[in-house]
């Protein structure tokens, strides 16, 4: 009997979950399918894969990240720690609860580098478009190798959606906004806030990216932020020199009117207005559409595509779980696909969808939809060998962090939590968040904080890095 | 006999001289083939429908037009006029030489607008991915209607690629590029300089992007200009705080070195540095590929696809000649495909490219690169009913708008020339290029000078248009 051959979309944290996914099966004494992992980029790690460029890529693809210089976490890293890969055991010691991207990067990557895994994924190479033969039961790839333009058609039994949805900018109009001759970028493109220093900055949005980049903004010194909410602010006790005011109604040159009736002149404006689900490379009937939720529609136990369960998606819920939510997907994913799982007929499968989609839609706030996360989890978690995870404490983590932020948004980084996997007490970072313009991680991990005189040494970085 | 079916991919001035040309046949008493074109854009005009959107669109799609606030023709537009549809048949009166974008997209668009080919083009669709089988020799175009995520599977005899090759921009790294924090962007990215007022920019390159950007940075009030060339500086008699540097060495921070030793510091950064081939829903063997060039390989007659002479390009030259000779393409390719002007086999396309190579690789500088495209332009002329063109005559015109541009790069766009066409000299503008900031139809049509005070009357713009 031939292997099944499985295509995996996209080498970011859900692509390299599945990669993992059967990595582990494999070293586990079972045989794993034939994989092709098609990624644009040159490198693994998705979004946390940091880029300068904007807009279009050397290859003139789409730009995936969307990350910037000085983003740290916005959650605790307790929160998103690998069941099967600890921070203690990638960094050797406790690190603080909130680091950088790169430290992040290395993280994600750290678990896959002593693996073989690398050897399935093409890198630089774009997936065009993805056809479905009936009555082969085949899905045909065409994808391009983007440093020579070479075009390959191969055919796969299944395929892994797992190109992310924070990649597609949702931007939408604004009357005027062509009068405007300022900075304007929607957040995928924005790449640092330095230059903001002295400027009156305006996000548009209300959600992660709007908090973030406006406290970026306020960090980097702007004269002023105004962060433009359409329904609710976001209600933080902002610093002095941030405030929030309702919809933009008018752009005429640098004024920008406000639905309150008041106006603010500003140089630059960041649309902070989320992301679309975008699957270029799939024809309607495969392609996830809809807004960014907790439970898309059409997904059975939210990877298996409903009317073809042959296809699948990881990480395509809007996130409070991350990576270990992907590794939960992944694992269920790998079980289904090497026939460990069972996967139910059509009707049963719209019957656990439609259950899970009434208790979705009956949860009343924020905290509601984290405890709804961790039951969805929960569930997949029974159906694999994923390494235990206690759902419930992580949850726990989420309430405090989300209490933590309303207590004070700017410094809210600086607080620490336990690891859920290991017990251990995150470390407190040498520098707290709003000081700190370093991202990099040699300055993270060399920094050493003298505890008499609060003076930080940085002795050598690269000598230090797993010592 | 079923009537054949052309897929035109774009409705850009190339794009539109194919339906053009298709109308000017049916207008004659022929019988057209089912023409489908599609449009990712919600508008015709290509490049010259400008958007304030940069990186993504709307839908997520690569943005197509690299034109900028202020943008006036960069060469005298009786050297791109019409042979059909003079720009005295638009306007109803002179208009000046250099007008700017919105007059350009006025003119190529009104030559359409009395005709019904509008019903042929399919907005906001992009096509994704294009095959053909030997067998049944048929391409297959799978689009998507963007707002509604539609995908069609069409086949066609025929496939016209119309999408351009200065959208998808070539962008190369800079050591230390990932140091600067100020503002950096692609040509493609760059929307108006009015935010470089005060400030010290640099342009990479040396070809019109870089000379016409950097103009702008300078027309509206940065403190310095820097042109940074690779292989030689462009040599205009630049005014004061313009000047030209070798190419860079590094960067770091805003500080950037440069290969004679020199640095300076910089707030913004554009690339000029030029754009791919790129046709991401071709396969390779139908994709153009390689660097921007008067006279491309593997293009027939530079229109016909020598390895499938079912597929035509439009427009994929670089250019001196522009609408006209997109118009002797179009008329061309439409012949071909309607069988009225004979397709030789495979060997003689090879013979006819290799011989027109040859004349082409001969070329020694600039000016024989314009004769060239004339004599180009001339032989496709001579295959089809398109009205006579005094390539001479135009080609002088290339000439001499050289030469002014030596003598005065900040004004030459201020100097008048006469049609081919219709014999009429330009009028003079009211405003010379470097006082205008307003772009509009409106104040362009509608502005008066006083030949004795010099005063400016702006009657209401409107109820002037094609008065």
């Amino acid at each position: 009997m031939t292997k099944k051959k499985v295509a995996i979309i996209g080498a970011g944290p859900s692509g390299m979950a599945q990669l993992r996914a059967f990595e582990s099966a494999e070293r586990n004494g079972r045989e794993i399918p034939e994989i092709v992992c098609f990624e644009k980029q040159a490198d693994w790690g998705g979004q946390w894969n940091y880029t300068w460029r904007t807009g279009l890529d050397e290859h003139g693809e789409p730009v995936h990240s969307s990350m910037y210089r000085n983003l740290w976490s916005n959650g605790p890293k307790e929160a998103l720690e690998f069941a099967d890969y600890s921070f203690d055991e990638h960094f050797g010691r406790p690190i603080s609860s909130y680091p950088p991207r790169p430290v992040l990067w290395d993280y994600i990557v750290g678990r896959l580098q002593h693996t073989d895994v690398r050897k399935y994924v093409r890198f630089e190479t774009v997936v065009r478009f993805i056809t479905f033969d009936e009555t082969s039961q085949l899905f045909t790839v065409a994808s391009e190798h983007l440093p020579s333009g070479e075009t390959s058609l191969e055919t796969f039994d299944h395929v892994v959606v797992a190109s992310g949805h924070f990649s597609y900018p949702h931007m939408p109009d604004a009357p005027g906004i062509e009068t405007f001759t300022g900075f304007v970028a929607h957040a995928h493109d924005f790449r640092g806030a330095e230059a903001f220093e002295g400027q009156d900055v305006l996000v548009v949005g209300s959600s992660y990216s709007a908090e973030d980049i406006g406290s970026q903004a306020h960090k980097m010194g702007a004269r002023s932020v105004t962060a433009s909410y359409r329904s609710k602010p976001m209600g933080y006790d902002w610093p002095e020199g941030f405030e929030e005011r309702p919809a933009i109604t008018q752009i005429d040159g640098s004024r920008v009117y406000f639905a309150d009736g008041t106006a603010k002149d500003v140089d630059a404006i960041v649309f902070c207005t989320g992301y679309q689900h975008k699957y270029p490379f799939l024809p309607d009937e495969l392609a996830l559409s809809g807004p960014n939720t907790v439970y898309p529609a059409g997904l059975y136990r939210g990877v298996v595509w409903q009317s073809n369960p042959a296809l699948f998606y990881v990480g395509a819920q809007d996130q409070w779980f991350t990576f270990n939510m992907f590794d939960a997907q992944a694992w269920y994913v790998r079980d289904l696909i090497m026939g460990v799982a069972p996967i139910p007929d059509a009707a049963e499968r719209e019957r656990f969808i439609e259950e899970w989609t009434a208790l979705f839609e009956a949860i009343p706030d924020v905290t509601g939809e984290i405890v709804f996360q961790g039951e969805y989890v929960r569930d997949l978690l029974q159906q694999t060998d994923y390494p235990d995870l206690d759902i419930d404490k992580v949850v726990q983590i989420f309430i405090s962090w989300k209490h933590d932020k309303q207590e004070d948004i700017m410094g809210y980084r600086d607080r620490r939590y336990r690891s859920v996997m290991t017990g251990t007490l995150a470390a407190q970072h040498h520098t707290p968040w709003l000081d700190e313009r370093d991202d990099s991680i040699e300055r993270y991990l060399a920094g050493h904080v003298d505890s008499q005189t609060g003076e930080i040494t940085l002795p050598d970085a690269r000598t230090l890095l797993r010592s």
